[in-house]
């Protein structure tokens, strides 16, 4: 996605070791109509997946998987990483180690909202080491829900998240595919 | 805005202790069609009011101010709950005592995305007592920005957070208004 890209040279900020700040348009500061066309780009890649619901993790992910919900129709579910008092029932949980947090973080999915019915889009803001959307793959599976397509805005290819997340034998999309991160600034995937 | 207060009485859940259950369309699960319908709504509220900036607090209240934001053409900065490694400079920070969870947050905003230039419209999922919003109202004072409206999904009446924020003198909306819930079931203000 094009504008997504020239985005991401224009504002996203190297901070070295592989961390990419997407504050100003992503993670912090939303650039709402930007991820509007990134919804409707993932909703276009995955329109043909049979999907019944879109699956992401609190925080960043929810802007990207809302626009690409809404375009498909679909409900969204965010896996929860802290337990809010309206979450009383028994839940799913699964460990993911983040990358920018150092510690891992737990990402919770009441069954109430995933079941053995769903046919599961998981949309994410980053992929980079693949920790977070494997913990949201495990969840799916948790919930006997057939996962039918992996979504992200970024791939950070560098990382090595896409490896074992191919292995699924779904489809697997990343908006903006970035090959390296150096003083001479990014280098992108054609 | 009759779709939303239709669907608190479908899908709302009364925990007791004033603590109404919205995660099958708002809070974990999220119905991404009666967001965007709820963003058109706060959108056209708020339309004269010359913001310039949309804000809410992570988490709950990312998905109706993405959409209203969306319909504004503004963007929307979160403030953030736990600092990413990304917020590498100096933050605004407020403390909000949080009704749900039992103990105070910190609201975080970077002076990258808010600043005396700014015409600063909150959105957030509730207007109950007030604390969350009101956080973010400092937020807003501390950035030298300038308040111009304050809106919510669902007011929480009976928790009587609308006093303090009236004495603002902004415009200050939501669009269903529970006044009261019981074991009889909610009642809203018309």
């Amino acid at each position: 996605m094009q504008a997504l890209q020239d985005r991401i040279k224009r504002d996203g900020i190297d901070l070295g070791k592989g961390i990419l700040k997407v504050d100003g348009f992503i993670n912090h500061q939303v650039d709402p109509l930007l991820m509007m066309e990134a919804g409707r780009e993932l909703a276009a890649r995955f329109a043909g997946a049979g999907a019944t619901k879109v699956l992401t993790a609190e925080i960043s992910g929810i802007a990207p998987a809302l626009t690409t919900a809404l375009v498909l129709g679909l409900p969204l579910v965010y896996a929860r990483k802290s337990k809010p008092v309206t979450m009383t029932e028994p839940v799913y949980v699964e460990a993911a180690p983040s990358h920018t947090k150092g510690v891992a973080v737990f990402l919770m999915v009441s069954p109430e909202f995933l079941g053995p019915e769903d046919r599961v889009l998981i949309i994410d803001d980053f992929l980079a080491s693949g920790q977070t959307i494997g913990a949201l793959v495990r969840l799916v599976r948790h919930a006997g829900a057939h996962l039918v397509g992996i979504g992200a805005l970024i791939e950070k290819r560098f990382e090595g998240g896409r490896g074992q997340l191919e292995a699924l034998g779904v489809p697997l999309h990343a908006l903006v595919e970035i090959t390296s991160m150096s003083a001479e600034g990014f280098s992108f995937a054609e």
